[in-house]
Parts: C-alpha cells; structure tokens; sequence
C-alpha cells in the first residue's frame, strides 16, 4: 500500500525511540514506511529521498535524530512536504542540542518539533494533517483524543482510594 | 471570507513577531483571523474557541506567547486541529521558557513548535499543511520555496566583488 | 471530613513525589483531596475543579507536574484562591521545563513555585498560609519547625565523633 | 495603620521591580510597609525582622532579591510566617542565579518562588492568601481577577481591524 | 587541639562529599573541626558560630551545601574571616543551583568558590591561606604540590606501552 | 589566482563577522574565495559546492551560521576536506544554537568549531593546516604569532602606570 | 613599596571590572601591583610571573579573565599561593564561559573564584587572607564590613518615606 | 617510526574517551603517540611538550580533558602546530565545562572544537589535514568515509522488514 508518512531516523540506535511513531499510525491504519537515512554519513540518499518524497505520494515526513540533529532540516529544504522533527535524547546534554538543531531553522524552511524523544506526539500531529482531508480519519483521531480523559479518570478513582490511608480525610 | 487559518497570541505586545506569519498568509492569499486570547488570563474564551476552531471551518491555529507560554497546549488539548507554537521572547530568558512551556507537551497533545519568534516559519507550516489538499496552494508554495535560493544566489554574487577589496584574489 | 488542599497530579506517575505533601497535610491533620487531573489530556475536568474549588470549601491548591507543566497556571486562570506549583522531575531536562512552565507566568496570574520534586514545601507553605487564620494549626506549625533544627543538631553531635579519626583533633 | 504585608528588598536598586507589589496592595488598600535589608550586608536586622514579623502582626513578607538571593530563604528560616520570593535580573545570567537561590529551598523551609522581576504576582499572591480569611478582600480581588480578561478583549477587539489591512480577509 | 579550620555542611547527606577535606587537612596536620549546620534549618547555629568564629582562634571556614546553598554566604555575612564555598551535587540540576547560590555573591561579602563536589580543592585554599604566615606549612604543602605531577608522569609512562598495542608505533 | 580555502557563509548578515577570517587570510597572502551558501534555502548549491570543492584546488573550508547552523555539517559530509565551522551569535540564545548544532557532529562527519563569531581564529586554523606543508607560510605565521604577545607587552607597560593613580604604590 | 597582591588581567578590556579589584586595596592601603597577561598570547610570561611570585614577596594573586578564562588555573598550577579568579563577562554566554573555565578546577590545583565581574570581592577575599596574620589589617576591614550595613540601613531610612505615597500606610 | 600525531589527554581517566582516536589513527595507519600531561599538575611538562612538537616533527596535537580543559588551549598556545581539543564528559555538567574551557578561545589562538567524547572525530580532523599533501592518505580516507554510508544502508534495509509487523504496510 502507498505509504502517506515517511519515519526516517538518522541512526538505528532512534529505533526505540521513533517506534512509538510507527506503532501510533499503525494504530491509525494509516499507511507508512521507516527508513533509516544520516544527513552527515549519507546525504545524497537524504536528498534523493526528499527530492522524491512528494512524487511518491507521501503527505508528512517524520524525522527524528540526535546530536546535531540537520536530518529534518535538510529533508525540509529538499521538499514542499511538512516535516516534523523529533529530537532524541543521546548520551550527553539531554537531547538538548538536538532540539536547538531542528528548532532554530532559519525563515523559509520550517520544521515542526516535539518534546525530546516525542515521536508519538510527532506521529499525532502528521495524523492531525491528514485528518485535515480526510473526514474517516479525523472521526477516528477524535475517538483516540477522547480516549486520552479516560486513562487519567480511571487513575483519579484509584487515587480517590489512596488518600483513606490517611488520618483525616 | 471563511478563514481557515487563526493566529492566536497570548498578548497584544506580541503583534509584531506575529504579523509576520498574517503577512505570510495574505501573500498565499489564505483567509485567516488574529485573536489576542490568554490561557492565563481569558481561559474561557481560549477553550470556546478551541472547541469551536474546527466547526468553525478552521484548519490550522498558530499560537504565539512568551514566557509560561501555556497557549498553544491549552488549545491543542481542546481542538483536533493541528497547533503550531510560535515561542515569543521576552525581556528575560530568551524565550527559553516559552520554548519548554510549548515544545515539551506530554505525549497524546503535540504542539509543532517553532524557532523563538519563528512566526513567518508557523504560517509556511500551516501553508504546507493546507496544501496537501490544495494543489493549487501546493504550487503557489513550491514557487515561494523556489524564491528562497534567489535572495541567497543575488547576495553570493555581491560578495564576490567584496573580495577584490583584498590583495590575493 | 471537608478537605481544605487538594493536590493536584498531572500524571499518577507523579504520585511518588507528591505523597510527601500528602503525608505531611497529614501529619498537621489537615483535611486534604488527592486528584490526577491533566491539563492537557482532561482540560474540562481541571477547569471544572478549578472553578467549583471555592465553593467546594477548599482553601489551598498544589497542583504537581513535569514537562509542559500548564496544570497549575491553568488551575490558577480560573479560581481565585491561592495555587502552588510543584515541578516534577521527569526524563530529560531535570525538571528544568516544568519549573520554567510555573514559575514564569504572565502578570496577573501567579503560581507560587517551590523546588523540583518540592511537595513537602508545597504543603508547608499551604499549612503556612492556613495558619494565618487558625492560631491552633499556626501553633502545632511552629512546633515542627522548631523540630527541623533537632535533627541537624543531632547530625552535628555524630559528627563530632568522626573528626577523632583524624590524628590532628 | 498595621501593615499586614513587608515588601523587602535586598538593595534599593530593586525598587523600580518591587514597586509593581506595592501600587498593587495599595490598590487592594492592605496596609503594607516596605523595607531594604540584605541578608548578606545586614543579617543582624534580616533576623531581627524575621524573628518579630508574627508578632507585629505582619501575615505575609514578600522578598525581592537578585544574584546569590538568599534574602527570602533567611527570613523564612526566621519565621513561621508565608514568605514569597521574587528573583530579580541583575547585570548579569537574566536572573536564573536569584531563581535558583530562592527556588532550591531545601526540605522544609519553602519560599513561594515567582517569576523574574514578578513583584506584582508576589502581591496578588499574598493578597489571595490574606483573602482566605477576609471575605471582603477576597471580593475585591475577584474583581480585580475579572478585570483581567477585559484588557485582552478589548485588544482583541482592536486586532480584527488589523487583519482588515490584509487582502485576504 | 585548638581547630584553625572549621568544616560545616548543610546536611549531613553531604558528608560523603566534604570528608575530602577534612582528609586533606589532616595530611597536612592542621587541626580542624567538623560540624553539620543548616542556614535554614538552624539559622540562629549558624549565626552563632560565624559570630564566634574568630574569636575561637577560628581561621578559615570551609562551607559546603547543596540546592539553594545560602550557608556559606551567611557564615561570610556575619564573620570577617575567609569563606571557602563547596557546590554540592544534589538530586536535580547538578549542582549548579549550589554554585549561582554562593558564587554570585553581592559585592562585599564574597565566598571564595570551588568547583562542584571539589572539597579537596576547598581544604587546599585553606592550607594556602594558613601557609602565608607559616613558613612550615608552605613547605609541607610546596612538597605535596610537587608530588601531583608525579601521578600523572607515571600514568604516562604506562600509557607509553598502551601504544605499543598498535601497529604503527 | 587559485583560492586555497573557501568562506562560506550562511546569510550575508554573518559577513561583519566572517570578514575577520577574509582579512587573516588576506594579511597571510593566501588566496581564498568568499560565498553566501545556505544549507536550508540554496541545499543543492552547497552539494555543488562541497562535492567540488577538492577537485577545486580547495584545501580547506570556512563555514558560519547561526541559529540551527547545518551549513559546516553538510558540508562536510559532502566533501573529505577539513571543514572549520564559525558558531554565529544570531537574535535570541547568544549563539549556544549555532555552537551545539555544529560541535555536536555525529562520529565519522567532524566540524572543526571556534568560539562563537571566532572568524579569525577560524581562518588562523586554516593556516595552521596549511603550513603544515608550506615552511613559507609557517615562518609567516609563527612570526604573526610571536607578534601577539607584543601587543600585551605594551598594554602591561601601560597598565604599569596605572598603578601609580593609587596612594599605596 | 613591595606589593603583596598582583592583579593579573588577560587583557587590558578587562580593567573597567578590574580596578575595583585596585581601589580596594588601594582603601585598605596594601601595596599591589597591576598587570596584563595573558595565558594563550604571552604563557612564558605568566609561566615566569607565576614561578617567580612567592619569592618576589607576593602573598595573594587576582587573576580576571573573559572567555575560556584559564588565566588564572594557569598561574596557580605554576605557584603554591592561593590565586583568586574573576570570571569577566565577554560579549556572548554573559561570563559562564570563564565561571566554568575557572571554577571548575581539577583536584590538586584550586582557584578561588569570585561572582562574574566580581573584582571587589576578590580584593575582599585578599584581605581576609592577609588580616589573618595582620592584626591591624583585620580591625581596618571589620570597620569596612561594619560600614556596609550603614549604606542599607540609610537606603532603608528612605523608602520608609517612599511608602507615604501610597493611601494605606 | 616517528610520530605525526600526539594524543595528549589531562588525565588517564580520559582513556576510554581517547582511545577511539588512536584506533583510528591506527587503521590510517597514520604513527602517532599518547601522552598523559595535565596543564594544571604538570605545567612544565606540557609547555616542554608544546614548545618541542614542531621540532619533533609532530604535525598535529590531540588534546582531551574534562572539567576547566585548558589543555588544548595552553598548548596552543605553545606551538604553532595546529592543536584540536576533545571535551571529555566527567561527574558533573555534562561536558559543558570542557567544551566552552576550549571552545572559547581568545582571538589569536584557536582550539579546534569536536563533540563531547567526540575523540573519533578529532582523530578524522588529524587524517582531514595530513591528506591536504598526502594523496594517498586522502585516497585511504575517501574510502574510509565512502563506508560510512554503507553501515547506514545496511540498517536501513534491516528497518524495511520491520515495518512488516505493523498491519497497515
């Protein structure tokens, strides 16, 4: 099936991270593929990639990397396509330099970012686009955000039950 | 018009990073609003309008603020639409905190977060997403994009006559 | 028996932190709420408890959270009593977000901060502010914290006795 | 009259910030007194004043102090009264160094932290804690509260004619 | 003995910590004390040993703490005698709220700051100071500072043969 | 005359600061080249650029951004020459965006990075490489550098005199 | 007069912070003397002032420096005196870059380090080193440290005026 | 074989970090040797070492260290050889003292910045600027770099076959 998102992440070692991407479309059933692409060690796949995106048929690009995180912002430069960034947290500064590189793009080529590590989130939001066209999906996104009350209701009523081993309530 | 693009900010002193993004819009010549609304101080009306955004014909909210800049999640965690953050710097900080306030949403609530005071860079966001159903705004922005590389190539070439001002080349 | 705090969770994997302020309410005898309320995922449930809080008797609120952390400014938008925030720990950043989410909010609308992980402060300072109008509570109050400087000096006593392992003392 | 609130301020070079808290409990007409004292260059007067704020009959301090900002957390060790810090931007580090000496309190000792230079949430701060036992005070703020939110209307009010500017709209 | 050097932490949790210098101090033979006091937990301790300090034949104090570390910079305000300051690492934001706490001291009561869990450093401040009119003590410690190199000259030599593990050297 | 290295800069508002590495290489008598190229809106120029660099008769590049700066990386990864990068202080974050979106290159793809706007110490490393194989320019530059400490002689010599505005010298 | 304090500048920029390292001596009347050197562009020289300091009658050395600030860990790794560091404030990072570059010193060779910009204080420390074994020295300062309090105490005298403009006190 | 690089770390603790560089160094087959020397614990041995390298026919200095790492920057500050520095990641900060103790150098003398532990990518630096008059090392490293992409390519067919265990590909 044509894939509709693209998950590229810059090194294998994003695979635990940007599988929440994956699993949330999946989820969604919405069709897409995973790719494994580094602006710095293979650039000319980088580009031929977001050169190509559109005429693919992909909507959204999903790309998450870390350190000097450029994967985003590279495939953003080479396409018309939204890209979101997902920093991913690495061995040292929290993930910290991966989000000033994917967040500080300069005026005319965006990339949407998430939370440190966020793919789920960034997997939302690509779903969030393409609701935007399509009515089914946007019926079935909304069932999912309803969803999201119920975990922490559910958690409320057990908390409920946690303060009666107090004195005074 | 019906807009399909809302410009939220959390205060008026943030008009001037965030009419570059109107700007952006009417040059697209995409129907859009401009809202002042405070999470913090008019929470009634940002959840009236978040719950209202998408019956109300919008597709996309870009919500600029500064500093404990709860805007664009409060929206995002009342609407299905897609949310784009503008972190707005303010006299301390840097917009270091707007940016955290916006950027880290727990997973299920995304916000697409943008550089501090990437206003124009939200409205391209919010372009790009319309276009993925609007073939006609698709090539309209791939023109735009196309544009980006003349002001760089013009500039290039004036620097090439700056260096005859040295006496090595 | 009418709960006069409530505290305030945004996730129960916060709860580890903020029992402490639980325990202590406790230990002062002062009726308290527990809830898990997500400003993002249950935004009418907080507005909701927000705007009844007052009426419902409730006198104090210590609202914890980590990341974006919205839920005590947001809680604080729509009630007039007293809102204290506690940044909560989580992945990356060391709590860095969620101090910056609290602590920095817009004039007007104040959330009174403590430390990351703080919840015994935050309750202290609910005691604290209870005990301007209850002479019994200001006086039980004035009791513990005479009894916080009883541990140091017992501290201090066994540190005296390390010191004779050296040869100079 | 007797002040119910001491504003103290570490040097009276922060007394363009710290004003903000007094114009403001004069306009809830509470009776407050204002002092500079330096936990470092006068600690001999900080503890005085700490020592004797209860008995006096002052109900909550607010402690303005920049740098190594150790003013809020001493008088807090010196009384059992609430006190609440405000951290203000010196010459240098935009006032994370007064943050993290005021927030950091260890167990025990809390200082209400606010934001940089946030003197008037100090006082609206103390205001909403002085109202829990003051039913008329707590309806002048109600008001004031509700005053909030016209501002922004009227803002918003003159940002749709903005948008008439654009061609789009 | 009568002590020349007093060493006080904040927390007894510290311990672990600030025993570096105490083990340095009695290398080098100089009688010295160990206490445990809280600026905020035993303020009116602290006050009373600064205070006395001097008089007790005191001559230099090594203050160590962690989080809103106040204590050095209130031992300082209340004695004339050096203050040597030693970040602790604590659970959150590593150290470095203990570093801004007595590094960005006012001007005129300067606490001499080391680096981070850097007690040993501290003890050797103090054994500086104390040399400067002990001609005894210089020597004792001009030989252990000439012994520092010699660790590092024989790990060198080691390293010599870790190169020998390649094949082109 | 054949450049030996290349200045490439992201915008030509980072030339008041790339212009330092123009005039060392100027004053050093090696011929260079100067260029606006952006990573993000002229990608395919800088492919060109970089993948032509070496048959060019290039020896080493100069690259400055700012903000999310991919402009060294990308380079980099497109040519095997050494590639210096020039963290360029833009708007907001002093800087500390360029520095980590370029010091923080994954393992395989290395940027060279001097101080934030260190053109000149940028260009100084290009001639250190250089005369690794040129004695002539080794002899220019050693003679530059003996030369820097004359300029700190003089301000000595200067401040000498200085002193003697004070009563005690 | 032989100094026994030398104020060590990195570069003559440096001397606005500096001199109030100067005046203050110059108040308590201990001969000093004031230079400029640098670690990176004059290392003989501060390797010999460094060697040659103890022997020359010196007692105390102020290093300030900006940047990668190891002016003053340079000197103290070539002397057994203690060696005081202000971190100067440069034209990015607002003096963190030399707050770590001299706090952050490696076991064996500490450097004292004062506030950013902080000269004052470090002169104060300087005294407190040398009154240790001049009695003299030390009743001139405690008439300085007695005198601060005065300054607030006048400042305090004046703001109780200030309070009369506001209708409720 | 005579060496033409030299590894210098501060401390034999920087080992593991280091040791990425010789290996490379090795499989370049490039002859290199490795030191420990610490510019603050053996001063004279690294300004020995400095001073000489030229002579000895070194061409290019790898300096790792943690903490205030002013070993690249004092060496570079003695040699006119082309020195890059590795910031070395130790208990507390992250790396952050190191890579701004380097990074930041004054004009005039420049430390070539890599990654925190980034010791792999200083050694490529090495190979970057012996191959700018070695043609065969630049044929050795083309290849070297050619391969990167390889392991990326592998990883990336391995992740194709992932997505099979998701329904919706």
């Amino acid at each position: 099936m044509q894939p509709l998102v693209s998950i590229i992440m810059g090194s294998t070692s994003d695979l635990p991270v940007m599988e929440k991407a994956a699993k949330f479309l999946d989820e969604m059933e919405i069709p897409f593929e995973v790719n494994a692409l580094s602006a710095h060690r293979t650039p000319d796949a980088v580009e031929t990639f977001a050169k190509q995106a559109k005429e693919r048929g992909l909507k959204v690009i999903i790309a998450g990397a870390g350190m000097a995180a450029a994967l985003p912002g590279v495939i953003a430069a080479n396409t018309t396509l939204p890209v979101i960034g997902v920093p991913v947290k690495s061995s040292t500064l929290d993930g910290v330099d991966a989000v000033l590189s994917m967040l500080q793009m300069p005026p005319g080529i965006p990339v949407a970012t998430v939370a440190i590590n966020g793919a789920l989130n960034a997997a939302i939001l690509a779903v969030q686009m393409l609701a935007l066209s399509d009515a089914e999906l946007a019926q079935k996104f909304a069932a999912y955000k309803a969803g999201l009350s119920q975990k922490i209701e559910k958690a409320n009523k057990e908390l409920k039950e946690v303060k009666f081993k107090f004195k005074c309530n």
